[in-house]
């Protein structure tokens, strides 16, 4: 309840003993020349002890790629049907950028005819490519989710790095939005980790990730630079259609098209779900976030439009 | 106490009205069409209420690029001694890049006569404007920290920002180093933010921090994607050298060289400092900090020298 508030709490997590924590660091650090040898035998001089953490009913935290504090509860109670109606120029180029990846593929495609089509025209421009994952992924829609999730966790990183080296070379504050997008990449990453659980890539799925990946990066980072202000709102609108797309994906799931499996562990600890829970909750959860992501886009695209800079308006942090 | 074991402890800041706040989201959410107002005067369908957070003492939190939650106190006993005693090869091709762009300055050359030289080889090489970069930065200690801060807070971000993508690409879990990475860099960056407010940057340190962050960006991400086992290398002798620095630092405050103003309240929030504090306690709370990288950075090359992956050795999260 509290922890849900977007204030997402440490203290309902315990450090597994604090006092000695401190005291092991001590011997570690102070014993001179000693090697130390952690759990995963990497035997280092400068091995540090991994940070001992256990959930709340005491048993070991078993991942190290997030810890209790990352974890929060999804406002699912977030409006999904917001839509920024696109007016100006630059709104309807943004706008027609995301469409127009989506919606011929809809209709006209079919994934194995393409994947041939694509390989003879290999040497492809960047549409083709996109198209290619485009429809690609409309094949599973679990698969579809995490191949999605790994396109959507570029832009948060690439804002916020460009606005740190901004940050840095200005000598200016960020106003804190450069924790706010790294912190949304790292949600879109935990997405991508929680739908691989529950689907598997096949080669030709992960070397279109690399592909798409190596084109979307540079794209998104040359966006960025030349207009912000065009760069949130293509993400907004990308946020828009992911939303749209999870909504499909719980249609099928209460169809019985695909199986509502129960929601991996991983997902459970990340937004706290009770422990009976199933994919279904985790796409509500997931699809959640996406609107909030949405919501910080296109936000952001507005401050531009005004002709202010992001750090004039504080960044939403917690705003999961 | 027991905030200071290097789990930063959320539970002893307070959010403002937590339950008023989520109705107030609803309301601003839910709104439709309705325009919402901050208190910056940003106007936007989007706008989203920042989080309004405050101390202990119940006084509104002032700074928006950092949080109640993001704050620390410095471990101030770690071992400022420790060094990796270059070995191999590669070893040494690292200590003597970060040797070779300190010691022939600190003897030889003037700042004025260096600038004068460096503009006249305007069009030069990166390891002319790394050199007029440090020679530079000699001159006025506070000056110097600062500028340095500028490149020191590069490499976590670029580093945390490959293994997100390798991360995405792969499929695989991080092992929590992107993280890791990550708040290296705030962490430098906040250390920047900080000496900001002691030192006033003139226009050509402004423009020579520009040139700098260009080079070694791209110097450091190429060096990472080549060989993440020297790059960190590299990093973990550089903040030996930021310790050293450090310490000539507290030396010429002793001395009465420079003058051991109030710390900035900027400095006193973030290392969680007691209000009467001085330039001195940061810059011990700064130093123990690059002793913290000093250790994350060699234990990660020496992970990669055992030729395996960062992500199969937990990352030292929280350790600052
Ligand atoms: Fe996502
Ligand atoms: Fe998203
Ligand atoms: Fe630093
Ligand atoms: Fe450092």
């Amino acid at each position: 309840p509290a922890v849900g508030l977007g204030v997402r709490c440490r203290s309902s997590m315990a450090a597994i003993g604090g006092g000695d924590k401190e005291q092991e660091k001590k011997q570690a650090v102070g014993g001179g020349g000693c090697s130390v040898k952690d759990d995963k035998g990497i035997v280092s001089y400068w091995g540090l002890d991994p940070t001992k953490v256990c959930k709340e009913d005491g048993s070991p935290w078993k991942w190290t790629c997030f810890r209790p504090w990352d974890t929060y509860q999804a406002d699912l109670s977030i409006n999904l049907k917001k839509h920024h109606a696109p007016v100006t120029v630059l709104d309807k180029m943004a706008y027609w950028t995301v469409k127009s990846l989506r919606w011929p593929t809809d209709l006209f495609f079919q994934v194995y005819f393409l994947l041939y089509f694509v390989l003879r025209t290999y040497a492809c421009n960047m549409i083709t490519i996109l198209y290619m994952f485009y429809v690609l992924v409309q094949r599973r829609y679990g698969c579809r989710a995490m191949m999605l999730e790994t396109v959507a966790a570029v832009p948060g990183m690439v804002g916020g790095m460009l606005l740190h080296c901004k940050s840095l070379r200005r000598f200016e504050h960020s106003g804190g939005w450069i924790k706010a997008l790294l912190e949304e990449a790292e949600n879109e990453r935990m997405h991508l980790m929680t739908f691989m659980e529950v689907s598997d890539p096949r080669w030709y799925e992960r070397a279109l990730v690399f592909a798409v990946q190596g084109v979307f990066f540079n794209a998104y980072f040359l966006g960025y630079i030349i207009s912000p202000k065009f760069a949130h709102r293509v993400v907004g609108y990308l946020e828009e259609e992911a939303i749209h797309s999870y909504t499909e994906f719980l249609k099928e799931l209460d169809n019985g098209n695909i199986e509502n499996v129960p929601a991996p562990p991983i997902a459970i600890d990340y937004w706290r779900l009770p422990p009976n829970s199933t994919l279904r909750d985790v796409v509500l959860a997931v699809r959640a976030d996406e609107a909030h992501h949405r919501d910080v886009n296109h936000f952001a695209s507005d401050i531009h439009y005004q002709g202010r800079q992001l750090k004039e308006a504080p960044a939403p942090l917690g705003y999961h």
